[in-house]
């Protein structure tokens, strides 16, 4: 068995509009590299960090505290080493600590001979993520750890569906250079919602899944609508309805804010229609201030993967 | 071509646990017949009714709203009777007003050789159906005219989703000889729930409609639950808790009210199981002095049709 593995732990979607909290879809151009290795010396370590400023002490570090929950409930008589080249910037709203967390475990899940499943994977990544966002969810990690589009049914006790994905579907994301706190975006939602507006949500998620069962593009055109946290969070980003706009008229199927911002994405029916998107979403931010990155992405359907 | 027509128009439960207002299916084992018949006079006529006692003229009955609705859009050369033998109780939360609602509608389209699909047909229905509950909604009008299990995306525009039946599904019913106001029930309900309620509802929508899809009975199961809108409406159903609980062990896969109520509804495995908890729900009731039915039922998933 291989003692090193070297691992590429994909930058991920929340929320895809209408299912806050629940709904996720994997990206497949950005992604995070990690080497993850045994060691006969017993404990987690974090060896190197590269891309971004982050703690090496394993217990203040999400790749860390994932690892370290992972280790403690297994107890493996080896210990493990964490190498961690970032490209996915943290704070951008697509899934950076969720990547980091779930690269950790899974490397050392194949290390030690693939003792868990996917959706145990993902409970003990969930423990990193805490740390990061100060709440245990899963709507980063499952698509991260399963692919494709999924559907939390619940966090606790977890339980991840993995939805089909249309096979023409391309995300664009935009990041435009802002700060947004995770727990900023938390506050900013209201603990209650108009009951109206609740069933209009329901009715787009189950459009939504019914659509990736059906490769429904109309649908998923009609389900990818936001009426309960977008009035709220767009606030956090300045040109949100000029960057959406210009991607329905660049010809997306949705634009929506990625998890809590202050990434934009937008679904196309196909890459040239994704990379139209991308221009339009270019040409709004450009007329300002604001630096940003945008890329385009086929639906990563096979998730996190050994390299 | 005929120019008369013999009619089943099927009872519906709407909502079934988490899909207020959206979600609904079709029965099969009871039902409403009606007699439409071309007439050279023009207008809409009810000539007979029995079962229950409703008004004949054509503006203040159901299926004669409905029906005039449609006639005034169609301005046929022609006129209609219509005949209705009502099975369904008015008010017992199984579709009655949308059983007369659809048949109407749907009599005269095959009389007319079918100029219209079934989302118009159901447009016209709702016209009906609203004289009954003082809104436009198509919760029960959808299963009864598409049959099956059916998603009302939205009810302006008016788009339907037809939702996969899996083959083993059977009903029970169980109808309380009691009264309550669609109206009453609807004034019950919180203008504004708690988004967490709504996160929860949302994700078992959409697990609700990848349980159809995918023929997952244990998810099916998990998905049929209702905590925005049960909590509040049980209120008016005497011995609702006890009926979910008797129809859970007797190893429902979910019972929670049909539509609007007072009828509470089950779905099982398979017809034995349907049956067991037919029974389970009868003893409850027998040991109270509320007069009941009961019936099994596999979902219909022809919806209205010709006798």
């Amino acid at each position: 068995m291989n003692n090193e593995i070297r691992l590429f732990s994909p930058a991920t979607v929340a929320n895809v509009a209408c299912g806050f909290d629940v709904l996720g879809y994997c990206l497949d151009a950005i992604g995070d590299e990690m080497v993850v290795r045994k060691t006969a010396e017993k404990g987690i370590r974090i060896t190197k960090i590269e891309g971004y400023d982050l703690p090496y002490e394993a217990e203040k570090n999400v790749a860390g505290v994932s690892a370290l929950a992972m280790y403690e409930a297994l107890q493996p008589d080896c210990g493990f080493e964490i190498e961690i080249y970032k490209n996915i910037k943290p704070g951008s709203g697509i899934g950076s600590s969720s990547a980091s967390a779930a690269g950790s475990v899974y490397g050392m899940n194949e290390l030690l001979g693939k003792p868990l499943d996917k959706t145990k994977l993902t409970y003990y990544a969930m423990k990193g993520e805490a740390l990061a966002s100060q709440c245990e969810h899963a709507d980063n990690l499952a698509p991260a750890i399963f692919g494709g589009f999924t559907l939390v049914k619940s966090a606790c006790p977890l339980h991840v569906l993995e939805l089909p994905t249309p096979p023409d579907i391309f995300a664009t994301l935009i990041h435009p250079q802002i700060e947004i706190k995770t727990s900023e975006s938390r506050a900013i939602l209201p603990k209650q919602i108009p009951l109206q507006h609740a069933i209009t949500q329901w009715a787009n998620v189950g459009s939504l899944v019914h659509a990736l069962h059906t490769n429904n593009y109309d649908l998923l055109k009609e389900a990818l609508i936001d009426v309960v946290i977008e009035p709220h969070r767009k606030q956090l980003i300045p040109h949100f309805d000029a960057v959406k706009l210009a991607a329905n008229n660049a010809g997306a199927l949705g634009c929506a804010i990625s998890g809590s911002g202050p990434s934009i994405f937008a679904l196309s029916k196909s890459e040239a229609t994704a990379k139209a998107v991308e221009s339009a979403m270019q040409e709004v931010y450009s007329k300002t201030d604001i630096e940003f990155e945008t890329y385009v992405s086929k639906i990563n359907t096979q998730g996190i993967k050994t390299l």
